[in-house]
């Protein structure tokens, strides 16, 4: 199988892309790497290489900056966009971006372009949760609000990817709510719901935003401006707490003496809940494979983003979701 | 002052609530507790109760599980609807309850009623901030929709209780959003940002879910969906934060000993985030003062609300309210 990665994109590129893509060229002798970038930057940074890691050169980088749309449309030769060309000619199987989030969006919707029968693709990144099992949330990409309908659509989308990607039987569904009873909500959520209850998917009801962490539900269902305050208040909240810790720990030397022996405890505790231990956010619902992975991801990160694409590749995730997709649409 | 009690809502009532208005009675003798009830269960709990407490007979009662508007319109003579009807009628300036919250919200509405030129009254709690002066939040009531007008008049309302009830003078207002841009948000944000910098209030823009706890404004407006997603996403991770931690911290002797010392610590810091350490919740818009107390409120939090509807009621805050609505819409 062929992987493309945006070698230009990310906080740390391309040192955090080549290690990747070095590492995971080495473990998978069975996939083709294509790091997509500038050859004369790339190049020097390619020390004993292996055979199965390529570069695809591309001229032009879309920066955290750029206003995605236009940067997509003009910049025709960035690394992201080349990377999902090839996906589209079918030259990759899957690419993998730590780049501009908005511009990946629009280079999935414009260049890889949507699934037939998809309304809208999303951007599901999984929040961890207590049991370590973590929940995959979607949308949680650039379009803020959602009509019932696409919600029923990630209910599917999130559903399939559990099951093929993280071998899940019956992956549980939840939609993001103030209440567990049926009636709860807001007019999206109340409409949503029996939309989600006719799916094809092991819907498990109305999930309360405090016992997301929990782990009530392997699949979260929610519009991007709800799943945003989500995810962005358990950062918020989980940074915050961990900052207060450290400056009462440290508030006298008796306390520094005892911080130090919990410190292990507090490190694990702290890994548990970085959602950036748990690998890149797939985009759904395009003809195509693309992850985003961290803005911050570093070689690991990156490598492990290869491992999410090749298990998705293999157990046939794109395939699945279209099967289902046009099978639910023939029911109709 | 006047300000009734509704002795039989919450958990621990009617204990907390006699409690609460002794106290309070004790206190302030300035001020008319007037206890909404049973006679024959409040009576025999009122041993040597000051001159300036007194009892209003309810023989009614409206639980937890009862369906809001149903119980608010079935029983007349329930305890909350009697404190709603005293401050209507101006025998009371205030109430308080700490009761079920959505029939609360209703005995606003239909029995206390709406004031002139509000189009929708709003719950307002506060959530704690890291630097101690907490945030307002509204609404945080039983309306999960909410149209960009009512966004610009939380503002408003929320700008004016800051002022009144806690003398913070121009409270910043902020607007929960996914970014901080002007143009950021979902239909309803973007079409309430606009208004909101018309309103006479000192609105800040935009704020994340992630900068809340750190007391980015002191009004943070939402419609109730949103606020629900925020609040409870708060408390979901600072609970679970905590019991991770205890687990941790008992995992073996060490720990123990080391975790023993941080305790005061802890409990600190764990009351920082405490929201119910922060009173009661005034609902905002209508024709007199009610204030929402905690469903677990003991008597000290009653005692505190008491003391709450003591500041606005000597602010004016309803006056206030009142003379900035219908200015602005002489304006208009």
């Amino acid at each position: 199988m062929r992987i493309a990665i945006d070698a230009m994109g990310g906080d740390h590129a391309p040192k955090s892309t080549v290690e990747g893509a070095l590492a995971a060229a080495r473990e998978w002798n069975d996939t083709q790497i294509i790091l997509v970038g500038d050859e004369e930057v790339l190049k020097p940074l390619l020390v004993d290489a292996p055979a199965n890691l390529v570069i695809q050169h591309a001229t032009e980088v879309i920066d955290a900056e750029d206003e995605p749309v236009k940067a997509v449309r003009r910049k025709k030769d960035a690394s992201m966009v080349v990377a999902g060309r090839l996906v589209r000619e079918g030259k990759a199987d899957a690419m993998i971006s730590s780049g501009n989030t908005g511009a990946l969006m629009t280079t999935g919707l414009l260049v890889v372009g949507r699934m037939e029968g998809i309304e809208r693709p999303a951007l599901a990144p999984m929040i961890p949760t207590v049991d370590g099992r973590g929940v995959l949330a979607l949308d949680l990409g650039a379009n803020m609000d959602a009509k019932p309908e696409h919600l029923a659509q990630y209910a599917l989308l999130g559903s399939i990817y559990r099951e093929k990607v993280h071998g899940i039987n019956k992956p549980r569904v939840g939609l993001l709510n103030v209440g567990t009873e049926a009636k709860k909500g807001n007019e999206l959520t109340k409409a949503a719901y029996p939309l989600l209850e006719a799916m094809p998917i092991e819907f498990v009801g109305n999930v309360e935003a405090r016992d997301v962490l929990s782990g009530a539900c392997d699949v979260l269902v929610c519009d991007g401006f709800a799943g945003n305050i989500l995810l962005k208040s358990l950062e918020g909240t989980a940074g915050t707490i961990f900052s207060l810790l450290k400056k009462e720990f440290t508030k006298s030397l008796k306390n520094k003496l005892a911080a130090a022996i919990l410190m292990p405890a507090l490190r694990s505790l702290k890994g548990t809940l970085d959602y950036k231990e748990h690998g890149g956010a797939p985009l759904l619902g395009l003809s195509g494979l693309v992850v985003k992975g961290h803005g911050s991801s570093d070689g690991p990160a990156i490598k492990n983003a290869v491992r999410q694409a090749r298990t998705a590749i293999q157990n046939q995730l794109t395939e699945s979701i279209s099967a289902e997709i046009s099978g639910e649409r023939v029911t109709e």
